[in-house]
């Protein structure tokens, strides 16, 4: 009988084929206009599970964009995985940089160049795929297996945090997998441990009634861009401190256990800089390590400001509306919505004279930690030191994965954050990539995490 | 022989038809696929000229959108008057708050609204009419007649000033009139005696190389759209106050006179912040006089920021790049380059930690002033007395149209700023509207001006 690595060895070609079908329809969440294809990917995943076997296989519909359900439970007395992840993407924007096109899978040294490649089509294929190599190999899994993939993850969407809620039984399972977080470097074997919550929001502000030209009423008219550029200036100081009363107060610092494991890894802050940021500078708060600044301290970001004058060349307009894309992310303990109230706290004392500025959530998601002495994660531990040789890392990462903190709220259970990404992914910007060894990796790495954990004590 | 009005009056519904007609072209300057409309509206400003007798009529082509020329010089020992205005027009974002097509005049409550018909289609055509009934009526003009009419004025082109700079004796006049500025309330005849200068810019900030995911680098990684907020917001304080050192060096306060006849106006400052700024309350300067602050005060404006991420939903982003749209109203005496300079000097010295900022310039312009005891105005003002039946008014606009500079500086020559403009026509924003009445009533005045100017001592 073949093993699943050499089944997935067999099939190499064709997994790779089905990844760059999944990479060419342009799942993207937050824009109606991708409604079809939002509907294309959920079929194609729905069609990928039933391809690795599993049983029940469906979409589900509700509010929102579908969701993905397959399950396989013969395995009585072994455990319960339930593996997660989603098919929508992000907008493309600024398409100009994009080398090749977005949805066109090109493959340049080893890496897959696409929307979504690692983030986390093939991320979560590469679990798909995993399933279906154990399959093809025994007839079945070493373990029960739940597969849940959404299509809001992007947008924050309510879908399955409703489904979650409400269907504990069916969900029920003795830990989650999640594959969409990166490893630390290339060929390093990673678990996260940690991940930043958030709160998005977008603050619209109104001026005067009607835009005004700027000559005939510069002077005396409210600006509304530039009242959101004062207020959002209060927010942060210039060494990257927020500035909005109670915004630190129930932040922890990191164990002295997690802040010796950091001290671990050998990290090169000046190449970090160098290569992976790409900046002239690191930024952030003074007096904490960069480990602390992206897994253990919020932020406060403004990611774009819709609205005014953005076309070529010059219009002499004072706005009179305009928006901010503002979120926070967010470390264990705070809480979403007593930030969001802060904010809003802050906002009602400091609105700029004439304008008016309200403060509407798009969405929040607690920050979530996994103990690093949890079974799963050990067994995680070991079955990617088998496939990588080498010894796995515990990290935090900055990024928000909702789901997982609606897996241990409402099912109780922790989650794997076995990621295969790499730092330099691009995840959410031009060119995003995934290393297609790291696929062919993955698909070992989570196969074999599934035989050890079916495996008799 | 029937007298000029009578002949206006005669023209009544043609001359409106022309109108609509000119209004109808969409000659947005600013919008490279418009260009095929700003050659039609040039063509359709260049037949208006030679129906109204204009000879010499033509075309002039170079760098940017083409001028329209013509003139008449069958009135030896005559003054000359220079006629200038403008072909294009605003772009119309937001177009969703237009109530009727921008580019489908209609006609509510004798007012046309469209984009272009106070600014400055219907003003020039006015004139353009005025010389139209004044050949009717007699077979010639009573002054030589020079017109001007360019395709750049939103834009802040070159090719007017290059123009006017490189042609001296062919556009030798005595007084240029332009209709480009509004009455100060209705049936108030109103001339400009001040206009404000111009330093429009983009300001372009870099972070890292690329975008980056804000949840993994959020805490190290510039952010490009909050660079700029910092900065901007350090450019003016909460009051209104422009915070660039030396930005109000060369500012000199108005004459006693000028303010002694501001004080004669009846201002309702508070119906002016109800019904046409339209604003919770007035900003600007503490210690000056609404007067004072937009037309004898320089300001900062924000008109927009480009960059990041502005589409509906959530993207979490930290943009790599942004830019601003920048520009400062200017006074007499103060230096366009001057002002240019310091900007930089500020963003040199203030630019935040990683971000990268380039100011450059996109146009700029001087302040310009009249003296109210020119004779060219005196005359004017008479004029507009006899066919208003009300005192003229003198107001400085806030404002700004650089090609008065240009006749200052070029052909010596003073500029009698006559407009038919109301204070509610919403230029540059949705819903811009031009008074019918004031159509003609401005074909009346501009009519009655030249008889005057030609008139016998």
């Amino acid at each position: 009988m073949p093993s699943a690595s050499e089944c997935a060895a067999h099939n190499r070609s064709s997994f790779e084929d089905e990844f760059f079908q999944f990479l060419r329809i342009p799942s993207i969440s937050t824009l109606p206009d991708h409604a079809s294809d939002i509907a294309r990917a959920a079929e194609f995943a729905r069609d990928q599970l039933a391809l690795a076997g599993l049983e029940s296989v469906e979409l589900i519909e509700g509010d929102g964009h579908p969701l993905v359900y397959g399950e396989w439970l013969g395995a009585p007395g072994k455990p319960t995985i339930l593996i997660y992840g989603h098919y929508d993407v992000q907008p493309t924007d600024p398409i100009d940089e994009w080398i090749s096109d977005p949805f066109e899978p090109t493959v340049r040294n080893g890496q897959v160049y696409a929307r979504g490649a690692s983030d986390d089509k093939g991320q979560i294929l590469a679990n798909i795929k995993a399933l279906q190599a154990l399959r093809q190999a025994s007839g079945r899994y070493p373990v029960n297996v739940k597969v849940l993939i959404e299509g809001e993850e992007e947008v924050g969407g309510e879908a399955v945090t409703a489904f979650v809620k409400s269907n504990p039984t069916r969900l029920a399972a003795d830990a989650a997998l999640v594959s969409d977080t990166a490893m630390y470097m290339p060929d390093t074997p990673t678990l996260c441990t940690g991940l930043r919550g958030m709160v998005y929001t977008e603050w619209f502000a109104r001026g005067a009634a009607r835009d005004l030209h700027s000559g005939l009423y510069g002077g005396v008219a409210p600006n509304a861009v530039f009242g959101l550029i004062e207020l959002l200036a209060r927010c942060k100081d210039s060494g990257g401190r927020v500035l909005i009363p109670g915004f630190y107060d129930d932040v922890e610092a990191p164990s002295e256990d997690e802040k010796a494991s950091w001290d671990t890894i050998d990290f090169d802050e000046e190449g970090y800089r160098r290569n992976e940021v790409c900046a002239s500078t690191l930024t952030g708060e003074p007096g904490f390590s960069v480990f602390e600044r992206i897994g253990a301290r919020p932020t406060f970001e403004v990611h774009g400001l819709p609205g005014g004058f953005t076309g070529p060349g010059a219009k002499t307009v004072i706005p009179a509306a305009a928006s901010a894309k503002v979120s926070a992310r967010l470390v264990p303990r705070q809480n979403p919505a007593s930030i969001l109230q802060l904010m809003r706290e802050f906002v009602a004392e400091h609105s700029p004279q004439g304008i008016e500025i309200d403060v509407r959530l798009i969405h929040t998601a607690p920050a979530t930690m996994v103990a690093t002495d949890h079974p799963a994660i050990r067994t995680a531990s070991r079955a990617l030191e088998e496939v990588w040789g080498r010894k796995t890392v515990f990290i935090r990462s900055g990024g928000s994965i909702p789901v997982v903190g609606d897996f241990q709220e409402h099912l109780g259970i922790p989650t794997v954050l076995m990621g295969y990404g790499l730092p330099d992914d691009a995840l959410h910007a031009p060119n995003e990539k995934f290393s297609l060894r790291n696929f062919h990796m993955g698909i070992a790495s989570t196969a074999r995490f599934l035989e050890l954990l079916g495996a008799p004590e």
